[in-house]
Order: C-alpha cells, then sequence, then structure tokens
C-alpha cells in the first residue's frame, strides 16, 4: 500500500511510519513540526520507500501520485497547560486539526479511492461515569471547558468521518488511542510519563499532582500501532479502542519508576493544576479489539518503561 | 449598530433581522439560501438599513464597512431525515456551517472589532439524562450517531467560540435556542408544528408518530428574538438558554391545534420514525435569562399558534 500519514513527526505517527515500512508499504509522511519533532523522522527521510511534506494539514494540499489509505494522526494531544505544546496553549490550531485536517484528509482519500482512520482518542469520553469505557459509552464532555479544544475537536472529526462514511459510502475507521508511551515521547509537553522518567533519572524526587490515587492505563506504542495495522485490514466504521486496560495510580507509577531506575529521591506532593474536567479515572474496555482484531497489549508496564528509559537516556545526554 | 447576521433568510434569521431593523440597526444579512427561504426576506430588501449577501458562510468572505456584531445563524437545523432540508440529508453542509462557518465570522468579529453571538441549540444537550437541563449540564451526545452532524458540529462551534473568546478575549456569546415555532417555519422541513397546522388546515388527521408521550417545549419566536436582543447587550461568554419552559406532549400538541382550527379529522398514530438519539423529553432552564436578562416567554401556546396559522392559511393559499 501507499499510505499518506499525517502527523508522521509525532510519537505515535513515527513509530506506525515505521512499522508500515517495515510491513513494506510506502509512506507520504505529512508534519508542520507544530508538536511534532523533526528528530523523530531523521531517520526515516533515508528510506527509499519514505517520502516527507511539511505541511500544515489544516491547509488545503493535495498528493501527487496514488494513495490507498489515508491516515489523519497529527494533532496537539497534551493536555497540560504549562507546556507551550500543550493544546490549551493551541487551542486554534487543535480545533483546525480536528476539522479542517479531517476535512482535507477525508476529501483526499475520496479523491483517491483509499481508505481512511481517524485517530481519535479517549479523550472524546472526557471525565466518563462509567467505568471502563466500551466504544457504545457517549461520554461526557464539556462543550465550553478549558479541555473542550481537543474533546470537541476530535468528537466533531468523529462526527465528520462517520458522515463521509455515510454519505459517500467511504471506507473509514476510528481508533480511540487511550494513554501511549514509549521512545520519543517529547521531552517537554508535561505528560505524566515523561515527567516522572526525567525526574527520575537526574536523581530529582518525582512531582505527584494531587494525592497520587488518580488512575491511568497505560499502553505500549508498539501494542498500539499492532492494533491500529490490525485495524487498518478490517471494515468497521464505528469506533474502536486502543489501550491497555491494566490500571494503575499514579502513585503506583511514580513509585515502579523509582524502583525501576534506582532514584531514592522519592516523591513529592502538588496541589493539582491540571485543567478543570481532568479525568479522574480512565481505562479502556477492549472487548471489541480483542474479539474484531484478536489483538490486545502485549508489553507490561516494566518491560515498556525499561525499553522507554533507554531512548530517554540517549536523548537526556546520560 | 451595523450587524452582520448569517441565516438571514432562515425562520429565526429573519425575524431576528427584522426586529433588528426595528430597533435602528442596520443588517447585513447573508445566506446561501441552503434552507433559507427568499420570500422570508422580500420585505426586508426594500428596508434601506438592510442589505443583503448571497453566500455560503463556510466559504471564505469579506464586509465592507464597519461592524458591531457578528450574528452566526446559519445551519440547517430541522432533524427530519424525510426532508431534503433536514440535516440528515445536508451532513457535510451542516458540518462545515458549524465549523467553517463559526471560524469565519469569529475572524471576522476579530478583525471589525465586533462582538460576537453564537446560535447554539438545545441539541448539544442531545438526549438529556437531567430535566430540565441548565447550561451547566454537559449533554448526552452519540458522536457517530445519525444526528451527531449536527449536535455536534454545534458542540464543535460552542467550544470554538469559546476558544476566541479565551485566546483573544473576543466578546462572545453562546445562545442555546430550544425549539421554537411561528410565521415563516419552512412548510416541508417535517418539523412538528408546521406539519400538524398543515394537516389540520386541510381538514386532514395528524399525524402523531410514537404515542404521542414525548414531551417537547415550545417557544414562541417574538419571545425568543427578544431574548437574543437582550443577551446581545450583556458580556456573557458561558452559554445562555432560551426557550419556553413549559412542557406539552405531541399529543396534547395535536388537540390544542385540532380544537383552535375545529379540526374533527382527529389524530393518526404512526410507528416511530425519527432518527436514533431522538430526545424523549427535553425543557430548558431558563433561571439564568431571567436572572441575566429578566427575560421569559410572555406569548402563551394558544396565542403563538393563532399567530402563526395566520401566516400557514396564507402561504398555503388557503
Amino acid at each position: 500500500m501507499r499510505v499518506l500519514l499525517t502527523g508522521v513527526a509525532g510519537f505515535i505517527g513515527s513509530h506506525l511510519a515505521e512499522r508500515l515500512l517495515q510491513e513494506g508499504h510506502s509512506v507520504v509522511g505529512l508534519d508542520n513540526f507544530l508538536t511534532g519533532q523533526r528528530e523523530n523522522i531523521a531517520h526515516l527521510l533515508r528510506h527509499p520507500r519514505f517520502s516527507f511534506m511539511e505541511q500544515d494539514v489544516s491547509k488545503p494540499f493535495r498528493v501527487e501520485g496514488p494513495l490507498d489509505a489515508v491516515l489523519h494522526f497529527a494533532s496537539p494531544a497534551s493536555p497540560n497547560p504549562d507546556s507551550p505544546y500543550g493544546y490549551p496553549n493551541l487551542p486554534i490550531e487543535t480545533m483546525q486539526a480536528g476539522s479542517l485536517g479531517t476535512f482535507h484528509t477525508l476529501d483526499l482519500a475520496r479523491e483517491h479511492g483509499a481508505r481512511y482512520m481517524l485517530a481519535s482518542t479517549s479523550e472524546v469520553y472526557g471525565d466518563p461515569q462509567v467505568h471502563p469505557q466500551p466504544e457504545t459509552y457517549w461520554g461526557h464532555v464539556n462543550p465550553v471547558g478549558e479541555r473542550a479544544v481537543y474533546d470537541e475537536a476530535k468528537r466533531f472529526a468523529e462526527a465528520l468521518t462517520m458522515a463521509y462514511h455515510r454519505k459517500y459510502g467511504l471506507d473509514t475507521r476510528i481508533v480511540r488511542i487511550f494513554n501511549t508511551y514509549g521512545p520519543r515521547m517529547r521531552l517537554d509537553d508535561g505528560r505524566v510519563i515523561p515527567n516522572f522518567l526525567q525526574q527520575a533519572l537526574r536523581g530529582e524526587p518525582l512531582t505527584v499532582y494531587g494525592d497520587g490515587s488518580q488512575t491511568r492505563s497505560f499502553c505500549y506504542v508498539d501494542d498500539l500501532v499492532e492494533g491500529i495495522l490490525r485495524l487498518l485490514q478490517v471494515q468497521e466504521p464505528y469506533p474502536v479502542n486502543l489501550g491497555n486496560p491494566h490500571e494503575i495510580t499514579v502513585l503506583e507509577l511514580a513509585e515502579t519508576i523509582n524502583r525501576l531506575l534506582d532514584n531514592p529521591a522519592g516523591v513529592v506532593f502538588l496541589p493539582h493544576r491540571m485543567l478543570e474536567g481532568d479525568p479522574v479515572r480512565r481505562c479502556p474496555d477492549i472487548t471489541k479489539a480483542r474479539t474484531l482484531l484478536g489483538w490486545e497489549p502485549r508489553v507490561g508496564l516494566e518491560e515498556g518503561l525499561r525499553r522507554t528509559i533507554e531512548d530517554f537516556r540517549q536523548r537526556m545526554g546520560l
């Protein structure tokens, strides 16, 4: 297949491109480096089946030659208001990527007769009142809250993808991606695993916001990419959750990382500073992915963290 | 004030334009007649303070001269899948009006230093699980359901309006409009009051879908317009419900109309044919509008229906 992938220089996008190339596909990667990083694709630029377009997906663009699949993975995705790469500081760009970017990529898939995949998010469930979240849960999102620029942009993108499927018969799929981690995560977008790893690698105490009892579930990026590739091979227009259903508190995560890195500095607790609507708990119900794709995560948290630590050490020059 | 009003040829838009002109304002009206009707603005075209642009709000456009307010009221709004004017048959246009149309009008308000108002909808509450609905209720919307093209477009538009307010300090407001009725409603977009009135005026039985026990609350258009004008004068970026909290079952509505028109043909019951997610009950909590604007509806249902009937008689040539 010849695949267009937007957001190719992002954390997930770069892993997905790598895997597609490994499987023998050709990849046209697209990014404007708003939150993606050039170093994430430096090794891909030399690949004979990889080509790159520096392009904002929210501006109109054309792609020469045939396309068999269009994968729309471009968007700011960190909720951290303290990072310049968090979507609270990129509100208009985030809403453009979810609306204009989705229109443009859907139109491109139509023109090329290509299959389509939208990278959606567990954030469409908002601050959920149902645990774990199945795909049939309609979510609990404040449309005028501070997180709405991302959550509502992705809900819009899902609705638009379904509209193209229903109206034009476009062969679409929607993946709802839960928290994912691994090598190449930005060091500076304020997500919890990069923050903890950097602090632990420096021998500092890990900063836990709140009492650390909020739970998260973390999927290693290779597992996620495997699920995405499987979903690309089936025809299922309705959303599919991909994530790791193993729940862990933020405090347990901190303690695991300190143990893996022999960091004696422990943790410090600070008051919550996340956005209103920050979910207390979020965990995927992956029954559909198990049934439809025969997929489930294989990499345990400690193994995934070890692989991620290697990458962080190198990038931090340690 | 010089006011830009999109959707001016729509049912609500045309009444709003009329009232703004009566109050001494100038109105630049914009419509592409996708669901708006030329006859709704025929009488306005002769007004010295009214000018008209035939324009799709989803395409870029400019407005010459100063603007003090931008009111974005353009969108398909009927949920009826059997009407060519229902949004289920205009899915892409509906999502464009809510996204591109909102971007364009917000940018216009910024350029002109104008205040802004978004016409949102009770549909952002979806199929609500809380009755009546206060503005703080986050709603219950299926992002991939058949109604999502409208509901998610309006939720997106609300989130975007708040983003422009937060990022640029734009003086924005969001009105969540509940069911409204009155003269100039389309005869052919499949809404319940036009359907019932036409059947009763022809002496036919009124078609009730389901058992008629689903409730609705109907606000007469003059009351709504009064609320909109008041909201335009205050600074309140968060949404304000405008609607009539008087709940009535669809069957009671049918019987009221038959009584007002001395229609002996009664009602016939047919199976539900509305879209999945059609709300069983929806009713505004208007505490905020009462407190903030000193507003509440003044026109009772029978009086409002009588005024509407006069208009329908004329348009039906009876």
